[in-house]
Formats: structure tokens, sequence, C-alpha cells
């Protein structure tokens, strides 16, 4: 067992993951005030779209003006997801800095999310990954349905393995694994990511937790002592996967937030800032999300208010 | 670090802690089905009931005919909790075979809880246990507030386990800790733990964790790993605490008992019994509840239903 990292980056993945699996449509204006407050609260990396058939995810029809309105930071890693050469090319003329791509652990996931068999997801990451080093961007490459596939239910780690073995070819700015439809547990998350760094000892790990039957927080919690570098996260633990069955919600960026402040983990992100744009984000939506932190509240702040009041 | 645990026991504390934070009362009779079920599924220790002012928890005011229609079972461990000497002789009246009872970290919070200092109870829980176990009965105690007080904010490790210190003198049959309102993450779990067990090597250690800030399954993860012998859950995750503002839902078994299925540990619980348990729950209170299994579905059943349907 490695000693527990004190520091992780958040992945803000709100304004893409997030908001592609709302039934609401926010604005460009508002998925851009979105971006500006996380950035302002810390965030130093942002999903900030995804490059896909408006028809097949209308929320993200206007990526390319996203793209056009974010803050210039030059701090900041703006990663678009790309499942083709089509929004590679996209993603290349908006202007992006960083693409992603997934690549599914069961072929029949693949099929439904993507089109094509994993094989042809592998060939398309090595191909665009290539171009995109010519063209100065960075690429990272996600695993998903890493511990788990709603069509052919386990998925073996050495299945995970293989395949990470295909896309690491491809030299990914960081390896992704993705639990994309929650029901992964910590003990999966720690012997998957043993395996990755024993393999691939200096390479980056990012991993993508939902919160579908309440085991969230431990896998990152798990990802965090095993060695991950980054963790995905969305604001009130909006999103899900459209495509998949009885996903829900990322994990929560407030409530991760909360237990790695109060373990004196470091992320850079100020906790308050978080829970302010998330409440921000309920009023956008028009309605309660996911995080438990917001409707709690920030302890001990909490107790100093009780004080004050009483 | 310890070599994860492959076995821990849960204690059911649905029909106590559950039942007494929700605004509608069950029956006699449907709790004892509560427990019926739960024992059915697996559970062999659960808080069945607490002798407490009727006014003040109206919920419990049936706690002798609860102890009086229990199931027979001498491999069951029905737990009632006492605050005081008149809840204790209750107890021993109704022919209930153990008692737990609850000291707290804070001064303030005790005194709230239970109308005295936390001095007073300690002194409370030393007589009580010695009597309990003249008259034949097995007693335990538990640190509530452990990882922090809605009035007094952080709570000092230092001050648990001094608290400890002081109710080991009573012999309990093991020592819990609680985190009654929620506030606790897994970096705590593991310092509070590991503390306890290198001053007490032998005793058995209770963790009672609220998942009111999305950590509770992280926290139990970390009692798991540190050498906990017990978790309590509740199903469906219902309860919390009346007189901590704030505070919701214990963890919910069929979470928690997901997770650890998934990871290989052995608890004796069925998982699919607690699930029906849960939903049959649902019903005798009229509305959903926390839990989030019984929603997403147990996995990888779901994609099997899914092959089948599809």
């Amino acid at each position: 067992m490695n000693p527990p990292a004190r520091r992780i980056s958040i992945i803000e993945v709100g304004p893409r993951d997030g908001l592609q699996s709302e039934p609401e449509i926010l604005s460009t204006e508002a998925k851009i005030e979105f971006i500006r407050r996380a950035i302002d609260a810390g965030v130093r990396a942002l999903e900030v779209t995804s490059f896909v058939h408006p028809k097949r995810v209308p929320q993200m029809a206007d990526a390319e003006a996203v793209i056009a309105a974010l803050p210039k930071r030059s701090d900041v890693r703006y990663i678009g997801l790309v499942l083709n050469r089509k929004g590679f090319e996209r993603a290349r003329d908006a202007g992006l800095g960083e693409i992603g791509m997934a690549v599914v652990a069961s072929d029949t996931y693949n099929q439904r999310n993507q089109g094509v068999p994993t094989s042809e997801s592998v060939k398309a990451w090595l191909d665009i990954a290539r171009e995109a080093r010519a063209a100065g961007m960075r690429a990272n490459v996600m695993i998903s349905s890493a511990f788990g596939c709603p069509f052919e239910g386990d998925v073996p780690l050495g299945r995970v393995l293989d395949l990470a073995e295909q896309v690491m070819v491809g030299e990914p700015v960081e390896l992704g694994i993705a639990d994309s439809i929650g029901v992964g547990v910590p003990a999966q998350v720690t012997a998957m990511i043993g395996a990755i760094r024993e393999r691939w000892p200096g390479v980056p790990v990012r991993c993508h937790f939902h919160n579908t039957r309440n085991t969230g927080l431990a896998n990152a919690q798990a990802a965090l002592d095993a060695g991950a570098t980054s963790l995905d996260a969305s604001i009130g633990g909006i999103g899900g996967c459209p495509f998949a069955p009885a996903a829900t919600c990322n994990i929560p960026t407030d409530d991760l937030l909360y237990l790695l402040d109060r373990s004196g983990v470091t992320t850079g992100v100020s906790l308050e800032k978080i829970v302010e744009t998330s409440l921000w984000l309920q009023q956008q939506l028009g309605r309660s999300t996911p995080a438990m932190l917001p409707k709690a509240g920030i302890f001990p702040k909490v107790a100093e208010q009780l004080r004050t009041a009483s």
C-alpha cells in the first residue's frame, strides 16, 4: 500500500458529463459562467464540452461557441471529449488545447455508445492522439466501464489492463479509468490502480466515478490512497450517462472537496466557492442537485453558526 | 496499515436509530416484522429499541412490548439503548440480553442529549455496566460525536481517547465510536481506530456512521481496513438524530452490503433479502428512503436482466 497522497487534482466535469445528462439545456453564456465560477474557485482542469453530433447530445450543440468564449487562461486545462475523427477535427479547428477520448472495456457498450467495436475505438484513439500531438494539442484517454458493464456484467481486471496496454501506445498525457455506471467498489479501485502503476510507474492516473450505488466517495478515497493523480467530479453531482441505464450522478465536487479538505489533502480549490457555485447551479437548473454538502453545510462552520445563533 | 479484514459484522440499527428519527410511528407488529425480516436476511445483531421517556421519543414508547415480542433466538444479539438508570432498569425488567449506552465526546451535546455533563454519563455507564453484568446482561458503550460536535465543532482525537480510557473501565463487550452528525472523513476513522487498537489491542471496535455529507461509506471502508469488528447500518438508510441539527440518515445497510459483497468481505447477510426488506420498509413508511441500491439495482444482476430484456 502506498502512503496516502497529500495532493490531488480535481477535474471538473460538470460542464460536460454533468450537463449532457441533464434535461435542461443551459445557454452558452450560463455554461461559460459555470466554468468561470469553477476557475474562480481554484479549479485548473475542466471538461468543457464534447464534440458529438448535436442530434445525439443536443446539450453540447454549442461546443464551438463554448470554446470561443472560454476565459483565456494558460494555467487552466480545457478538455473537450471527442469520440471520432470528425469530433477531433472540430475540436482542433475550434482551437482547443486538449482532447479526451474514451474506449469502452466491453464491446457491447462500445458499440452502443460509439457505434463501433472497442478495437475500432482504440485505432481511432491512436490515430487521433498522433494527430493531436502534431497539432500541438494534448490528448488523454479513458477506459470506460472499467468496473462493470451494464450489458456484459463483470469486467475482468485483465481486460482493462489489456486495453490499457493498447491505448498507452498513443502516449496519453494521463490514463483514465471510469466507473461509468457506478458499480465499482474500493477493493477494485485499489487493485486496478495498483496494477496500472506497477506496469506504468510514471503515468498519471485519472479516475472517474459515479455515485450510483453510494460507493462514489469511497472509491475516490481508495483512488487517492492508491496514488491516482486526478479525480473527476461535478459541482452539485449533476450528470450521469444518457446511454447507461440507471446511471446517476457524478461524484459531487462539493462532497469530494469536503472529504479532501477535512483530510488535509491539498487541491487548490475553495470549498466555500464550490458550494456557492453549486447553489448558483441549482438556480440555473431550477431544482435541487444530488450533492449533500450544500444541504448539510460545511463543518465546522455549522457549529460556529449555531453557537452564534443560540 | 493493517491488511483489510475479510469479515465484519453488521449491526442493524434501523428499528432504533432509524425509526426513532422518522416522523411515522410504526406499530409494534410492524417493528417486529422489520426485525424478523432482518434476521431472516442473516443479520445477527440489532438495536431493537431504546428505553427513553416516551414524551421525548414517542417512536420508542412500546419498548417493553417490542422486547416481549422478539423472536426467541439465542444466536441473535438484541440491543436496547439506555441513557440512565431508569432506562437500564426497564431494559433489565423487560428481560433484554444486552444494553448499549452512549457518552458524548462534547459536554454541550451530552448536556442537550442526556441532560447531564459527559462526566455524569460516564459515571452512569460504569454503574450500569456493573449491574448489567451482575444481572447476566451484556453491556456496550459508544462514544458519540467522536468526529465532531454540532455545538462545539472539532473534537480532538485526544478527547475521544481520554473518554475511551474512562469508559473502558466498565469492560464493555465492544467499544463504539459514532459520527453522530455525519462530519467524519476516512483519515479520521483510520487515526481513531488505529489509536484505539494500539491502546486496547483486543477490544472489538464498533463504528456508527451517518451519511450526512456523502462520506458514510468511505468511512465504513476505512473502518473495515483499520480493523473495526462491526458496523452499524440501517436498512433503507432511514434515521438520523432528532437532537442533532442537519443530521441525516444512517449509512444504508443495502448500500454497505453491496460494497462489502463486491469486495469479497463476509457478513453472513443476504443482499437480496435486505433489498426486499428495504422495499417492504418503503411501503410501511409510505415513501422512498435514502438507500441508493434499491433504485439502481444489484450489479451484475441488472446486466443479466437487461440482457434478457434486450
